[in-house]
């Protein structure tokens, strides 16, 4: 596929100015596609070990690598991520799921083995850098499985019970399963679209934040897309985009579990001050 | 350099047994330096359009895409950040500094117009939703301007005086600017190395969490390696990684306003609930 088609197939547009600036990276990022069926043909030690050097390649705020990930094969923990993921096949089936983990564990190990305090640790803040560096990190491991061959899937679902999570994983005090990873080699007969986004004009702004009701026409323009993608894949879509991803945050009961976030971190050692 | 050049400077080892599976991609990614030193030059619109391309070809939880991007280029307004970052020079020097945001403003906009409840955005579960899409939206940004010869840093240090930030950028409610991104061409005079990070199997877990204990010699081996790439930089660095680390964490005062995180947030209209 040619950077004009790659540009096309991501925005749902086949009226977009040449691409002036491209590369292979570039390419390949704008191939990536969320895969949901895969083969059960394994990955390998030598594939997981170069993507986690590409993970552990993203930076990380003050060199703290406040994160680890869990290589997850074993069917039965598998299927009981699915479980807590609300029930997706694509996790039980995928022969590998990476479990990425906010860890503080690690710095509260070395802190209390000097001597020294950590009193750190119990703040909002530290969650969230260690959210950020698992997600820098997990977001070059899958550009790297992907330069292999395989395809990927995002697994935030394992938020909706990260009590359970902890458990089944055997997670210390002040460690969190951010979201999973499901990876492996994609199923050639059920293959995988590429997803429209937002005209670029409404996620870029510049200089000052653009107000949301001068972004309108840029998200009717992608209603439009995304009831054509839509269509076109056979997807039995209630509504615009917009109204059905407002659906997702219409209430507490809407995020399935979720809105017991900050309980369930509380309940694994996290100060959240 | 190759593969296992790109792979001994990654985790400051010259023992390591050779890669067996590598890519292009994997080979850029292992490359990565966060770089603080730039030439004056400017990054084009061009290769901005194609940076954003990428960013928004990562995967975004369920599609929601709550994240947005704004292109500061305006000297006066990276002065200001780089004041609010603590007075990191390379925050105004860079040409383009890009502040990623958490943007629940966009979904309460929709839901508005549609007339429709949108109480689940008033979870912490939707702010750290928002946060991890921006995240892996920004990874992708800069594994694409590097690819295109461009250099960058994560610049936390936004966070240090959200509000101001906030009102630098216009932001209105729902939106949070969760780090920056210096872009630009490298100043070869001052050129960037690798950092070496912790040894693969300190991070990487097997079926269940590795306890902090047995990540002890792992952690030794990297205090080692970091003295010797402290030396070589000529960098002067009192204790070792991890002592250095944990005082980074030792109490809220150490977070240099980041312990007011929560509080910020919940400033700027978030609802952690």
């Amino acid at each position: 596929m040619n950077a004009q088609a790659r540009l096309n197939a991501r925005y749902g547009n086949d009226t977009l100015p040449a691409p002036a600036a491209w590369t292979p990276v570039i390419d390949h990022l704008l191939g990536h596609r969320s895969v949901r069926h895969y083969l059960p043909d394994a990955v390998s030690n030598e594939q997981l070990a170069a993507i986690v050097a590409a993970a552990q390649s993203a930076a990380t705020s003050s060199n703290l690598q406040t994160w680890s990930v869990i290589a997850v094969r074993d069917a039965g923990t598998r299927a009981a991520l699915a479980e807590c993921a609300g029930g997706q096949a694509h996790v039980r089936e995928a022969p590998l799921q990476l479990v990425w983990l906010a860890d503080l564990a690690r710095l509260a190990h070395i802190a209390d083995r000097a001597g020294r305090p950590r009193e750190g640790l119990e703040y909002l803040e530290m969650f969230v850098l260690a959210a950020i560096d698992a997600a820098l990190a997990a977001q070059n491991a899958l550009a790297a499985a992907e330069s292999l061959g395989l395809a990927g899937c995002y697994i935030g679902g394992l938020r909706n019970q990260p009590e359970r999570v902890a458990e089944l994983l055997g997670l210390p005090p002040r460690v969190f399963a951010v979201f999973g990873m499901t990876l492996g080699s994609e199923d050639p007969a059920r293959p995988a679209a590429v997803k429209p986004r937002l005209p670029q004009e409404v996620v870029l702004h510049q200089e000052r934040y653009r107000p949301v009701a001068e972004q309108q026409p840029g998200i009717d323009a992608y209603d439009a897309a995304m009831a054509a993608f839509y269509a076109a894949q056979g997807m039995n879509v209630h509504g615009t985009w917009g109204v059905h991803s407002v659906k997702r945050v219409a209430d507490g009961q809407a995020l399935t579990g979720r809105d017991r976030l900050a309980e369930a971190l509380h309940a694994l050692g996290f100060g959240l001050r």
